[in-house]
């Protein structure tokens, strides 16, 4: 069958940025410009144009700005979103037969010594196409566009022997802007895109358990305990405290203090056993305090220029108020007993999973949505999700979006460490940042592999790290270090490489700081453990925070040098570099054009070794450092503040373990 | 909002092969296995299962094939292809409940030492999972499950202290036969797959003009004079004949020899500025012949094994009758006349191109079918067309399309030698076969890049190159070499290399093969000529087919090559091994498992050097080879009939620009 309008000659594939063909959104920011790139082609050798279409979708009338070309059929445009939330795009292109008639006339022109015979006749040509143009004008550009039609019709009239170039450029300039679209195609899809707030792409997280901020040893720490530490978390340069669920804790089946599984009486059990008589997910601990105490928290953070992150674990204990009045939602078995969790034969009796094959999985999708917009209702605007990849995945992309639908400055993290393709398939279902496999990647290939996959597209597009050297559930084997020294210099060399490869980064504290490096004893038939010994999921801790082996001041620099150096604040310009010393990493970033104006470039330099001084001839991408290849430059060490000389291309750096990295500004003049 | 069904857990992914995720249709061979993969993943640890749904378009019910798993969450599974035409797949995938309960049950038995207390339970869980099979099952196989199922309920009855493997493999394996799809996920996209006889994939064609084959010199050629050329052309081991436009030539503006612009009296002119008083695209050239004529020359070339090609030029002289019939089909100028073909300053006026922006375009291109339909109903099933790339890319998916729903043999070779987006793109659009960059391919580095590109995924699954050493258009400056003895190397390299690198090649003949290299002068201002010297294409020739400079004997041997051995017809296998040598370009192909059972492995190795021999050492993949790294093989050179033993991994060769080429087959015991 006949297309509808055969004369649609333009082809438009391979419209980038998209996710799977449009399937998901790209991922930006406000403020950025979207750089657009399409391959556009047609038939012949006549000229095209193209243009980027776009608007949020809240607005009904597209947006447009001009494509050009590029070397092989690609095209270029940009725009900017200016919003937050959902956001279209596609692309327009078409044949423009004014500008392959100038073209032509040009050459011809150029030719006419051989016979201008052929130029009036072209000349009339070119005067129907802009009074063709001219009737798409309107008003005082419609008239100087019929005007300038007359006089080539005059001039062709004249029929002279010789023509000088008979039509200005800005001509031409005006009737571009009236193409005739008549036969323009259109790009198949309107590519769909998502636009949040800053601090989904630059974010400082820090993690920390209510129930230990009690500032008395043994008595359970509350919400309120919470409020004095918040000057001391803004002043070392945290913007997010992240807060373990909150909620009533289960009884039955309750963990003990070290994962142990029968609990002693007083044992507080795991924030994760949601749900008690107190109630569920929309509840409050009655020992951390009340919905009240909560939202002065909330309150007092922003106070602060702290959000705060709520983790939301859908999962329930045997005594969550959904059990008894949602049975459907819960697998059972031939008995009639509800299926705990378990990975056979290994059994988590004090947890129940939600049944996503439920019959009323509706139901179940509106009550945990229900569960984000109470919290929403209550100041929350970042969320945590604990293990969403034991969910089905159309269940977030449906609820995520439902949440934006209402407010779409809410942040998602996804706390699911698991296959590439899940890990990605959330990030598409709508998480908009993403623990990594950071925690695992410590040699210095592993470390760039990885980051230059995550750090560019298509990955980028839709996948934002936000990357944690530990957990409470991850103590990764390199601090599990009895020395001290050596201690200290992992934890320092960890939280350097956290701050500086990724724009997003948090920690769990007072762990960190503190270098807490006591793992539990490994489970029965295996090598290691990452479980903290003590570890907070199942007991009160108390952490004196004024141990002066504390690295806060490390880290309250990093944070101040992340808020002062804008190349830090995005992963967009990440380059490694090639030092000759396998135990030596070294990485630049430096601001993309759309948000800087000069450019800021930030150079890291780590020794990995936590044992011994690495020295190493360090090989520069000058390109990537935005600088001559050819020209001495200066860097200044954030960290030092000492400014050293340095040569094009190749330097030299001696990092011992107390002190492991540089963290250079290249010195622009 | 919500999803119809909620409960479809998993997710498919980039199912591959695809073309622009299923906007065009990937092109294979009768016969064929069509391998896909796909990721399929779900939240959680549940087992999943998978099949690739697969139907000939005119058939409405699905066959299916089983995934199997890789790492990673990627998938594979194949089905074959046994009828040529348009073929739809997608891919189906669900949650395997009764496979996830399987795997726990193994672990639940291997832990029950540790107390058997819940086998019981999950005994009557798998029964509930079996009978459920049984309900999809009919017949002998209901009553089987549900018998197993029963027997499952038995055991859990007895309540034994130990059990061992209760559930047979062939239960579970049956039970599998019918899964559960209430929840199964089906990909987006059904993906088209266009299925062509084998000639698409391998083909060897020769290229004449009738109108020199007359006996005696000076006397017009006639298709009949063809006809006893015929057993030479299929005796050198030719499949297809193709032969340049043989429709009415204008008179107006004709070209006269070497395309003056104005002919003599008794000028032929250019086949390519098609119709005359005489007619059009669907007439015959009086001097050729008649339609009789034509019919006897098709049956006489099938006789032979060889199938005639077309050339099919969209374009008219200024008496083609179409221009007085529809003069809407043509550009008009302002003074009313006809605009002819030109790139400023230069004017084609003996041609006159087709406007595909026609108010009447639909006309056109009922009428532009109508010729592949004349010639299809008068035996034509190949067709070179002459320049597509300036013809509306739309037109060609719609006339392709078209004339494939009655004649899905047809074969379509695009002529065009254009920026690769558009080369693709005609692919896409139908095109069977291509011409290629090869012609202008001479250095060893850029032909590796460019056959690695077009022999390879995603371009393979579209393109099929058709490679020529030499067209009337274009004899490469290579070729215009005085000295015989060398210009005899590189018209044996070239060939050499065609016919070796791509399972579809064709020369122009008798200049091939009588080593023609002769250039017309270059146009005023350019460096050199990719012409002829008194062309074929503006007068008549004779040629000497007995000449002793005929390499003839040469492509006859490397024809017999090809048809003796599968590697060579297909590009899949092509591998390119590492002389160190830069003047040598060494290169393997192996038969694919899907074309023949055991393998057959071709290793052509080339002097890319016409005036000096060439030695080399080459360091061979065996993996490519399929042979170990550690033993000693053998190869045969099918050029000379010469076996050479020789050692794993690393070989040396010294090759004369007068015998420039090994062909090896690797001998299998």
């Amino acid at each position: 069958m006949k297309p509808t309008e055969g004369r649609r000659r333009v082809v438009i594939e391979d419209v980038q940025p998209a996710v799977d063909a449009g399937r998901y959104p790209v991922k930006r920011i406000v403020g950025d410009r979207i750089a657009v790139t399409a391959a556009i082609f047609a038939d012949g050798h006549d000229h095209l144009a193209a243009r980027v279409l776009y608007r949020h979708a809240s607005d009904r009338k597209w947006q447009s700005a001009p494509f050009t070309a590029l070397p092989n059929d690609l095209w270029t445009a940009s725009f900017p979103v200016d919003r937050i939330g959902p956001w279209r795009y596609t692309v327009e292109a078409w044949v423009d037969h004014l500008d392959t008639w100038a073209s032509d006339l040009t050459k011809r022109l150029a030719a006419q010594a051989g016979g201008a015979q052929e130029i009036p006749l072209a000349l009339r040509s070119g005067a129907a196409l802009l009074d063709a143009a001219g009737s798409r004008a309107k008003g005082p550009d419609a008239k100087q566009l019929k005007r300038a039609a007359q006089e080539l019709r005059k001039l062709a009239a004249a029929n002279q022997a010789f023509y000088e170039s008979p039509v200005p450029a800005e001509v031409l300039e005006l009737a571009a802007q009236y193409p005739d679209l008549s036969f323009a195609s259109t790009y198949a899809t309107e590519l769909p895109l998502w636009v949040d707030r800053e601090r989904a792409r630059f974010s400082t997280w820090y993690e920390l358990f209510p129930r230990s901020a009690s500032p008395e040893p043994g008595r359970h720490g509350t919400l309120q305990d919470v409020i004095p530490l918040l000057p001391e978390i803004a002043g070392n340069g945290f913007d997010v405290l992240y807060l373990p669920p909150i909620h009533p804790i289960g009884r039955s089946f309750r963990k003990g203090r070290n994962n142990s599984v029968a609990a002693e009486p007083g044992d507080v059990g795991s924030p994760w056993a949601i749900g008690a008589a107190e109630g569920g997910h929309t509840d409050i601990l009655p020992e951390l305090g009340t919905l009240a105490d909560f939202s002065a928290l909330v309150a007092a953070a922003q106070a602060h220029n702290l959000e705060l992150a709520l983790d939301i674990a859908f999962q329930c204990s045997p005594e969550h108020p959904w059990v008894k009045a949602h049975p459907e939602w819960f697998l059972h078995r031939p008995d009639g007993s509800i299926q705990y969790a378990e990975n056979p034969p290994k059994k988590y009796q004090d947890i129940y999973p939600l049944n996503f094959e439920s019959s009323n999985w509706r139901g179940l999708w509106d009550a945990l949505y229900n569960v984000f917009e109470f919290w929403v209702d209550h100041g929350v605007r970042i969320f945590r999700v604990d293990n969403p990849h034991t969910k089905a995945l159309p269940f977030w992309e449906w609820c995520i979006a439902e949440v934006h639908k209402l407010s779409p400055d809410v942040l998602f993290l996804a706390e699911a460490f698991t296959r590439p393709h899940v890990m990605y398939s959330l990030a598409k279902a709508g998480f908009t940042q993403s623990y990594t496999y950071f925690t695992w990647r410590t040699a210095k290939a592993e470390l760039q592999q990885y980051f230059t996959e995550i750090c560019n597209p298509p990955i980028s597009d839709l996948f934002r790290p936000n990357v944690w050297p530990n957990t409470p559930d991850i103590l990764h084997a390199q601090f599990q270090v009895p020395d001290l020294a050596t201690r200290r210099a992992v934890f320092q060399q960890r939280v350097v490489l956290a701050a500086t490869l990724s724009a997003n980064y948090g920690l769990y504290g007072p762990a960190y700081e503190l270098l807490e490096g006591r793992a539990a004893p490994p489970a029965p038939g295996r090598e290691g453990s990452e479980e903290y010994l003590d570890s907070e999921k199942y007991q009160l801790r108390t952490w004196d925070r004024s141990n002066p082996i504390s690295i806060a001041p490390l880290i309250t620099q990093l944070n101040r040098i992340r808020y002062d150096n804008l190349a830090l604040q995005t992963n967009e310009g990440l380059h490694f570099h090639a030092p000759e010393n396998p135990q030596v990493l070294a990485y630049s970033k430096t601001t993309p054009d759309p948000i800087a104006g000069h450019p800021n470039t930030v150079l890291t330099i780590v020794n990995l070794d936590p044992l011994a001084e690495q020295t190493s001839f360090i090989d520069l991408d000058m390109d990537k450092l935005d600088l001559p290849w050819d020209a001495p430059f200066e860097v200044t060490d954030l960290l030092t503040g000492i400014t050293y000389p340095w040569a094009p291309k190749r330097n030299y750096i001696a990092l011992k373990p107390s002190a492991p990295a540089h963290v250079f500004r290249i010195v622009r003049k």
